[in-house]
């Protein structure tokens, strides 16, 4: 069963390495574990809803205890603490377009918000108002809506329901011989509606595409009427309406199916992995393959720092030890930054990949290692939100936070952010570990994703103030490095203040008209992506 | 010096060959050549202008009869007969975007409408109002908004000024390694800020990416305000407003400038080519092909009409013989379809790509030919559109369409748009000569491009008439076949009363919310994209 207030499955938490735990201690001193609420005390606790009565809704305090939150670090505060000022008043499980306007009905005579909700894996926000919100609230969630409705084998093009999981989607796949190869890392419990609303991006999104070039068409079910868009391959027949929906967080409607554009199971994937002797070669390299149109599906250069921890987490420490020494006979170190690539194709298309990757790499005087670190890193890739729970079990909060910027700019980015969350909390004393990575490089540059941990505070809410201090340091060094608020988590509500700094007071305004057309009396998850009212 | 009248430079229009009149004679009749009316008369004959006296207009007869129309069939009809009822009242040519806005001052104040125009050369009636338009127009040339701006090389972003002009673009990144890659056939002609507005797509599109790929970021200034588009790598911030601007045609603004994504120019680029049995195997395998992610940057699939009207054009009976004798001995034919491929990058990663499609093909039945028919395509690749010229001096009409869909229905979709038009003139006895091809094979499905051919009626309007005829027999036929009313010509006013099909009426609706905050007059490019007056 899934943990109601963390990602893994209950009692599935991840064991930190003793390694890991100790460089942690080191540089940020001991983790100070604090006292959990318990679920029954929460839902006791659960006021009554607004919506007692009301058609088609369940007000069941603990159903609506675990559609409260997200999965953000304020998210994982509240719940940890019990401590849930907002809650919704109710929740609905659509099985039909029908049922979706049947609930904008409900909403609309009980004067309510809905807020769509596809997995709860947001990590900014997404599906959360703020506490004192004045109208009931209706979570919509999107479970009923899920599964394979239609496949054009021929085209590859793969019809799914909103509230599709990522691994039922990939199954539903998988006996036709095709992929979509979208994998965020919160694959196994998003859904494909979660990945529309939220513009996500998959580890392999390189090779396979982001999601909005996956995303062909679709449905959007809003207060207004229902938006049709058709999956052409390509269209020059005016503005793209489907880019306006991937992104619009339920601020416009309810993606209830995806169009999406699936291929044939590439025949052989590689996970190759090199060391590149320091950050600022690494950088180079990266750019230099970014730039070469080489067919790669991941791309992923860590920090020094990040390269240490993921040698510790991998909790082998003989092993690491060995590796070190052999890395120092190569060459390669004292602070070396890891490489990892997949590349996805047909035996042949893969070999030339690595081997032109391979060559750029010595270039930069970076050395290859075993296919060890690939296999710890496919077998990885969804587990590594589990080590939230356990580092906060061991009473460390873990958060991360991404971007993206030119290639001319990426390093001054990644040494602002990084800072800026490093040295955040001297005020009160505490230090931060912080780490980072490049999770995707694209020919004019690329996205850094940057993990950090602290420790948590007596208090719930003093850790959450810890949090925020950070959040608003590394966010206001993205603006200041020139990259976007995100490349990957959405904006949600954790972001909301720094959008219009992108998209200019003309590009709020013509997104609060189109907010307005789908949503005339903006009841649709008021406060995400856009700041506003709901009123 | 261009042609006041046509496309290419005067007295450089190609010769149509023999074989290729004879074909055409066969097929459809002898040509009737019609005498053209003359740039002196047709200035002669310029109205006074409604805007004679306003500050930073030229209202030149000559300059207003260089601007009045574009290329498409109709624009020529209407040129070439010299009757011109409607033309603007002035052109302006703003130098900064100041000037711009002083454009739209003006136009404010003598309550006129505002068309920009790039390179002239829609051919769907991008530029052009219709008849007895009451406000006068100004339109808007961004030939003085032209150049390399600025350069991130280590980026690869390269900002251009909106009227810079293909060759000229890439003369500017050649010096520094860099191409762009964006081959419309237009390409000599054409300008950037008119490729962003009409969603263009170039010949190699599918390996260096279409314009809503390449363009990372701009600025649009519009009568509201200005919005400015960073260039991020990708972004997950919300909606993105590029692809809203993406194919807005002048109805939100003008772009005044555009920052491309430039690529390192490939060290290697193939085009070979091959003759496949008929067209359904033909079919098979650029759906395989399109499918198996080779890294290709063209390939195009003639069907045999056009693979025999492509071997007549190429003016060698004697060697087009031996190869039709050759690819019997083959086993191909009688109706082979000819592809094309272009494979560009490394040396090799090219032969791999050629390599492969050499098997698939091979798989069908297809074989390869000798380098001659991939070096006549480079050499022809912008020289095409010159035939238009040729052929309307000998009588003949020629005019293409195009569209796209999935690949499970773009055999019925070839089908149906190619009869439409080869009996779409049959109510007055008159014979269409259609041929077509796959322009642009994506995973998901292709382009179709269709050509044809038809002989001038003794008056210009009856060959309107006929024109209308069979643009409309082919719309149809591209609705009823699922596919978009367009790929890569944009909408103009002649696509425009199609695109609600695929927009809806909610999509419609938001549109024009958008072109209304942009412009809350509704004084740009009226009637162009969308259906409605400019007041």
């Amino acid at each position: 069963m899934r943990r109601w207030n963390g990602w893994g499955a209950i009692g599935a938490a991840e064991r930190v390495p003793d390694e890991a735990l100790r460089l942690l201690a080191a540089a940020i001193g001991p983790g100070r574990p604090r006292p959990d609420a318990t679920f029954e005390d929460v839902v006791a606790a659960v006021p009554a809803s607004r919506l007692d009565g009301e058609s088609g809704l369940s007000t069941e305090p603990a159903d609506r205890v675990r559609h409260a939150r997200g999965q953000s670090l304020p998210d994982w505060i509240a719940l940890r603490s019990g401590r849930l000022p907002w809650l919704p008043d109710a929740v609905a499980r659509p099985a039909s377009e029908d049922d979706v306007m049947a609930v904008f009905a409900v909403a609309q005579r009980a004067d309510a918000v809905v807020i769509p909700y596809g997995g709860g894996t947001s990590v900014v926000g997404g599906v959360t108002l703020a506490a004192g919100d004045p109208l009931p609230a209706i979570t919509l969630a999107t479970e009923a809506l899920a599964g394979l409705q239609d496949l054009d084998e021929e085209s590859g093009l793969a019809t799914f329901g909103a509230g599709t999981l990522g691994p039922d989607l990939e199954a539903a796949l998988q006996p036709h011989g095709l992929i979509l190869g979208h994998f965020p890392q919160s694959w196994e419990r998003a859904t494909v509606g979660g990945w529309v609303a939220a513009r996500s991006v998959g580890q392999q999104s390189i090779g396979f595409g982001r999601i909005d070039e996956l995303f062909a068409g679709g449905r959007l079910v809003a207060p207004a009427g229902t938006l049709e868009m058709p999956p052409f391959p390509a269209s020059a027949a005016g503005p793209d309406l489907r880019q306006l929906i991937l992104g619009s967080e339920g601020r416009f409607g309810v993606v209830t199916e995806a169009i999406l554009r699936t291929v044939p199971r590439p025949p052989r994937e590689a996970v190759p992995a090199w060391f590149l002797p320091d950050w600022s070669r690494a950088l180079v390299a990266a750019r230099e393959m970014a730039r070469s149109g080489l067919p790669l599906s991941m791309a992923r250069v860590s920090t020094p720092a990040e390269t240490e921890s993921l040698l510790a987490l991998g909790g082998r420490p003989g092993r690491v030890r060995a590796l070190r020494a052999w890395l120092r006979v190569r060459g390669v170190g004292p602070e070396p930054s890891l490489l990892l690539v997949a590349a996805s194709g047909t035996e042949k298309l893969v070999e030339l990949a690595v081997r032109e990757v391979g060559s750029i790499v010595r270039r930069h005087g970076g050395t290859r290692v075993g296919g060890s670190l690939g296999r710890q890193w496919l077998g990885n890739r969804f587990r590594t939100p589990n080590l939230r729970d356990a580092l906060w079990d061991a009473g460390y909060a873990i958060d991360t936070l991404e971007s993206a910027v030119d290639w001319s700019r990426i390093g001054a980015l990644a040494k602002g952010v990084q800072g800026a969350l490093a040295t955040g909390l001297e005020a009160e004393g505490e230090r931060v570990h912080v780490f980072g990575h490049l999770s995707h490089l694209y020919p004019s540059g690329s996205s850094l994703y940057v993990t950090y941990v602290f420790r948590l505070a007596d208090d719930p809410d003093a850790t959450r103030e810890r949090w925020r201090r950070l959040k608003t340091a590394a966010s206001e060094a993205i603006v200041a490095g020139g990259g976007t608020i995100s490349h990957q988590h959405g904006v949600g509500r954790d972001h909301a203040p720094y959008l219009a700094l992108e998209k200019g007071p003309l590009g709020m305004a013509v997104l609060d008209d189109v907010a307005r057309r789908f949503d005339p009396d903006r009841r649709m998850n008021p406060g995400a992506l856009l700041e506003m009212d709901a009123s």
